[in-house]
């Protein structure tokens, strides 16, 4: 288990800012701008030409867990590539290819890999250098699995690499926060996970602090991942929640966010399921907003799954079990029933807990 | 790491059903009349003309743990002496002598290591021997220290003992929670803990489950308990508790008892104090109404405690720290504190965790 341990330069900004309030002097071309501290007193040279990242998915909220429990999973996520580029100005970073959805902007302001390029470049004090992206989604946008975060870690780590891993794991969350922050609020539940791999719990903001929370290294951890194709409105999710909670609901919280703590790190997959389950306070709001949801979450319980929530604030639902076959089979299942009871069509992922994070997984050296 | 699933019996009372509703027929010597299953088929015969149980002190609430946190406090707690008497008729208990405060009723149905006594009776289906407890208070009453859920533990196990060991752990929280629901309500969160040691989280009452936390036992953790001579008024504690919990607070607190559970699990006893100190919805309500509290609190940080807060309902304040020679040090600073700033008469003890919970020291074979 890590600790990390450090001052926030950022002030928490909830809700985001609206990116129609950022406008870059140099639209497509944009220097380290923020206020993120550097942390390198010599800027570090290239030690590679290029790199290439992988980032992965994370479910976020966990039952119990809201907003500030997430964890990684492996075989989904984004990658980007990055290189030295001379044609692009000293300092300065370009977006040269998006391959995957159309309305992302090559802007390096309005994307997450940009932004978080951006900070991490910031903190590297790159003045000499000027870089090239490309960022290839594997993630779908709006699904509740952490794709902008996905991007902005890809992004953070690949800027980290191409210079010889000046950074620590802290500064990268950071700057990915600087991302998320902009995109969609000032919370690290996603992005920390995406970068730190396993499950991470959010301790605070103000200094940060993150506890990496180790799931046993000899046990398997399955999750069933099942996006169906609606857009859970982000207003209406977050509208939904209740500003005030009464004490006994708080209470039964708190003690399943402990439980689901306990039995991650003890590597209980019952106990870990039940806690996933048990959210009195933020699933029971949105589990209706989300057509078929209610089902789909008791199919999974009856198929055999641990446990079963709303990853992230949806739409895609997530089970938990301990064997690829019948993670298949449940979410088979959960299929089924988006489609009955929500008229929904819906696609099913099987894939293991994430334990590394984002990383590098290609390189050229110089 | 335990995990005790099953039915509970009993139906939750909140508030407490008040003493003076309880009508013994026969005053002074009662039989087993509770509602809790009778576990053993058989009658079991006494293996031992009498035993001696100790059962420690215990801190709930924990900070941000409220209501479903506790732990145990080795070298303080009451004894429990149970010996078969032929002169008290068959299936029933007496009691014999309390040394301690005056003001406990010898009336088991009255008292706590009576009702408790007499339900781990019911469940052993005991009906041909007489029981004499005689009860010595080590703890004070409304000290926040688990006194009323001391003396139950120390009862169920005396009987369990006296038998043979036939029920589990599990029955034996079972039969004490029979005696804090009418004492102090039905909270498992003193004792859980005064019956299995360690920290215990209370993850539901219906089915009742507790998860033991097991602290690692090559770490030391010791506990700074100082008591002021002051009645915390239990009305007057619970009625300061909010009614509603804002989201911010509630995201808070369910994240600080994700770490402390965390912290235990680990022995990060840096961790598990900052998560101590860390309530920012029970123990800001709480802490005004006991006089020098919030300055007691602040001087035990100063004199470099890990964590403080307030123990259980009050006004017992607990700060954890690694080394005893510390502990002193820090109590005389918290007992100087209370008096300055509380005007308040304050004793100090320094304790290490009890690991082991309600148990034996003592036996006399038939």
């Amino acid at each position: 288990m890590a600790i990390c341990c450090f001052p926030s330069p950022l002030k928490p900004i909830t809700p985001a800012t609206p990116l129609t309030n950022l406008k870059p002097k140099r639209p497509g071309i944009l220097r380290c701008n923020f206020s993120l501290p550097t942390i390198t007193t010599t800027e570090p040279e290239p030690v590679f030409t290029s790199v290439s990242c992988f980032a992965p998915a994370t479910v976020a909220n966990l039952g119990p867990g809201f907003d500030f429990l997430g964890c990684a999973v492996d075989g989904l996520g984004d990658f980007v590539s990055l290189r030295v580029d001379p044609s692009v100005h000293p300092g300065e970073l370009s977006i040269s290819n998006i391959s995957g959805p159309k309305k992302l902007s090559k802007n390096p302001l309005y994307n997450c890999a940009g932004i978080a390029a951006i900070a991490t470049m910031k903190m590297l004090n790159i003045r000499s250098v000027g870089l090239s992206l490309s960022l290839e989604k594997g993630l779908p946008l709006g699904s509740g699995l952490g794709s902008s975060a996905a991007s902005a870690a890809a992004a953070a780590v690949a800027v980290n690499e191409l210079f010889g891993r000046k950074l620590e794991v802290k500064d990268l969350v950071l700057a990915g926060l600087e991302s998320e922050a902009k995109v969609s609020g000032y919370h690290a539940d996603n992005i920390a996970p995406a970068i730190m791999g396993g499950f991470v719990l959010i301790r605070s903001y103000d200094p940060l602090e993150l506890m990496s929370l180790q799931f046993p290294v000899e046990k398997d951890l399955i999750f069933v991942l099942v996006s169906p194709d609606f857009e859970a409105p982000t207003k209406k999710m977050r509208a939904a929640l209740p500003a005030e909670i009464g004490m006994p609901h708080h209470v039964w919280n708190c003690s399943q966010a402990g439980a689901f703590v306990a039995s991650v790190l003890k590597g209980d997959l019952v106990g870990l399921g039940k806690a996933l389950s048990s959210d009195k306070i933020v699933e029971p709001k949105r589990a209706p907003l989300i057509p078929g949801m209610e089902g789909v979450k008791k199919a999974a319980l009856e198929a055999g799954a641990f446990g079963c929530t709303i990853s992230g604030a949806g739409p895609t639902a997530v089970a938990v079990v301990d064997s690829e076959e019948r993670g298949v089979e449940i979410g088979e299942r959960m299929v089924e029933t988006f489609w009955k009871e929500g008229n929904l069509n819906a696609v099913a992922s099987v894939k293991r807990l994430d334990r590394a994070g984002a990383r590098l997984v290609g390189s050229v050296p110089r």
